[in-house]
């Protein structure tokens, strides 16, 4: 047997770290908890399995309050700093995915319960740091990364757009054609632009209709806008990515996929054969 | 004490630019009082808060028209040429943004003035100019003007789609099944082929199923246009920029990213070192 | 006055080209009483229209037959074969504009004469190629005819789905969930996956509503694919176009934007500068 | 006439290979037939039809049942190794386009059969490699390949972005409002992120609203993240097949479209006309 401190250690890298085999398996017996605890929630959603299994379900509930308690009391043990690891965010969502077993026995309300009990859903994301895949998510990122501020700009326009013609379909339509007010008409066009169109409001005048036709249009359009943006990024993040090379005169660090000679100097990148 | 020349021109360059520090906090307090007016104008539309809080509102309201009268008056007496300042686009927005306030003393349709106190928005565009961010917006209006022609003979082909489709679901489906018109026809088609699909005017025969199959389809596949239209555009307009750069021989002035030689006259672009 | 043989090869240059001032001119005018001609049948579907100005809109309608008439048989005396013109496309499309006035004298079946009355728009694209827009329309016409092949392996794969998930909808829902027959399916399977979404069929059963969302998770999913398609298509028609110059060693015709070798033979494409 | 071996393997190759005309015609003549017995499938379950025709299809169908029957005998005898084709994929989808007919004979339960006779389409997959546009499919599917682990991982974030937001809706609606239950709500926001938008279920309060609209825009906008993946794998993919040559120093086999060196040791890739 080893010194506390080195099983302490031992542990925060099983618990902590996805480096290891232990700690993959952790996380991977981790996230099918989770996954567990949230079919629970959901199938205690449905009327008809709560009024047959509400009791079967709530144990398995506590069961799970159970496990999720010692994980996190084990977390805090483990980890280096324990204060640090408790106001932290994922500390934070831990303790969160432990409340509503602890709540429930003062209080009942099930519609507040069900909602904290879904947050321990964003536990996921702490876990999916095992997948392969989230290097593959890397030029994803890079791409939204990049086409940031271009999308801000967009999301700008689209709202000043849904605002205008919310407006103007509240003038036009009016409350007697279920646009009651102007959140709601800026509810519609955001229905319209985004060609969702649900149908619960829709324009009864021919102006009205005439102008959901332009908005229609406009939304059909500039759905270009953001696809757009995003492949360019997305192509370029994937082109650069493959010629990360220094110039050897320039020091220019990046060169384009198939780049003979530096783009910014014109020299040759890579000793030729003589 | 400055000279009163002085004065003025020191207020047009804080009143109308947006270089100086000065400028540019007067602008976003204009933008916040914009904004703050059209948060009254929405609260005010809805039911609920109009009943409560009409005369808090309407007295806000007042607030704000008398602020924007002082900014029209004081962009009147610093502009070099305020005649030239009251009949431009702005100019002529500005004064409407007052309008509402001076036309409630004697005319009182709430519907009507609502139009006018929205367009106030419009002012919006007018301070916005001060964001970061518009200079990143620079490549979507690039890809926009590049792409201009081809949105509108693609604009084109929608209209022409959208009539003849709309005329034959009139002729097909008729009055009874809401096909009332051929406007409402072509409104049902572009409902239909924007893939918004409120469901208040749908097909009820076979023959008019088949047909607006035929139309989902037609607006599923041809949304690739625009998206392929402005994706090109915008990647030509992100590549292009990266790169400017005289070729020594034939003078072309822009080349590809990574481009070694001059694709016009293939001389070298940039002198290597020996 | 000149010889009656160049008078009919000047009429004809005026009424079937395009290239003179004149000729520019008579496809301007007859654009425009086509598109009149059309808001006129517009107008007459329209029923609070058709109650009052019924006689009105007749007698417009009758001098539309008139000049179209007129127009059709200049064409037939100035072409120089006029019984080719006369069984080509547009020569049947010309004579059906004038048919509706024709057989409304014996025979007045007003949904029938409609659909005759908007076919003439197809006149439209007949008179639209004056348009300079049209040499616009080469790239998207080139990227069209480029990814042809792959638009039908995608439609073709479409339809398999939409037949597939329609029959699954019908034997799962039923005819009392409103899926009354496999064709119904498939229309409520082609509303589902182009994501348009009538709300006239829903899924109501657990099971329907699983399958539904796989199938909008699909139609979500896969408009990446004629995007993608049309979008690179697009990319190569637009680069394509920049470089169209023979290599002087191997004859290959176009190259890469930018390129300074032949891509096949590596080859210098421009005699350098020496 | 030939020996029985040699005849057994003529009708191997016609049977199970698409190289010869003669396999080629069998191909046609089978993907006929099974589009005929899809169409009778499609009629049968047409209410009106199924009642006045009811026997005529029924006779058809065991005409088509013996079609297949046959044909399923004549894999069986010429395949060189019967069993191993018969548990094979398309085996047992060959035996399932029998089963209908003789299942019928015992029981009738008419949805199920139907299920299975529409089972059979997916025969026209095994036929449909005949056609020459799957060669043209290549791109598309090498583009699917290399975008797999992406779409994975948008899917994945779909997946949780609609749990949450159903999750959300359930607890801010209620059951009064139709979310009676998270699978309900999940299914709602899948309905609503994809901009299919039944509008079967749609919120009501106010809250519900403003959340709704947050999807209605998320959903507009990451149909970026497909479309974007999509096209520029199918860019790449395009591009990359059009110059296969291994490099003469490094034997990098993949180069860029108009590359004229190798990107990875910068050496000539053709040898140059001195």
């Amino acid at each position: 047997m080893e010194t506390p401190s080195s099983w302490r250690d031992r542990l925060y890298v099983i618990v902590f770290q996805t480096d290891t085999v232990a700690g993959r398996r952790f996380d991977t017996i981790l996230l099918l908890i989770i996954l567990a605890s949230l079919v629970v929630v959901v199938l205690d959603s449905i009327d008809e399995v709560h009024q047959h299994y509400a009791n079967l379900l709530a144990i398995i509930e506590w069961g799970f309050t159970a496990v999720f308690l010692i994980e996190y009391l084990v977390r805090l043990y483990c980890s280096p700093k324990p204060l640090r690891y408790a106001f932290s965010f994922y500390g934070l969502v831990d303790l969160l995915a432990i409340l509503p077993g602890i709540i429930a026995i003062y209080y009942s309300d099930a519609q507040f319960l069900m909602m904290i009990r879904v947050i321990r859903m964003l536990r996921i994301f702490r876990v999916l740091k095992l997948a392969p895949y989230l290097k593959q998510a890397h030029y994803l990122l890079a791409a939204l990364q990049g086409s940031k501020q271009k999308i801000i700009v967009f999301l700008l326009s689209v709202s000043t757009l849904v605002t205008v013609f919310g407006t103007l379909m509240y003038v036009i339509e009016g409350p007697e054609h279920g646009y009651t007010s102007i959140p709601k008409g800026i509810y519609w066009a955001i229905v319209t632009l985004t060609t969702v169109g649900y149908g619960d409001i829709v324009p009864k005048t021919p102006l009205g209709q005439v102008l959901s036709s332009l908005v229609m249009i406009t939304g059909y359009s500039i759905i270009a806008v953001p696809t757009g943006i995003f492949t360019a990024e997305l192509a370029n993040a994937m082109r650069g990515e493959q010629l990360k090379h220094d110039c050897p005169t320039c020091r220019k660090s990046s060169h384009e996929h198939g780049a003979a000679f530096c783009s910014r100097c014109g020299n040759v990148l890579f000793k030729k054969v003589e």
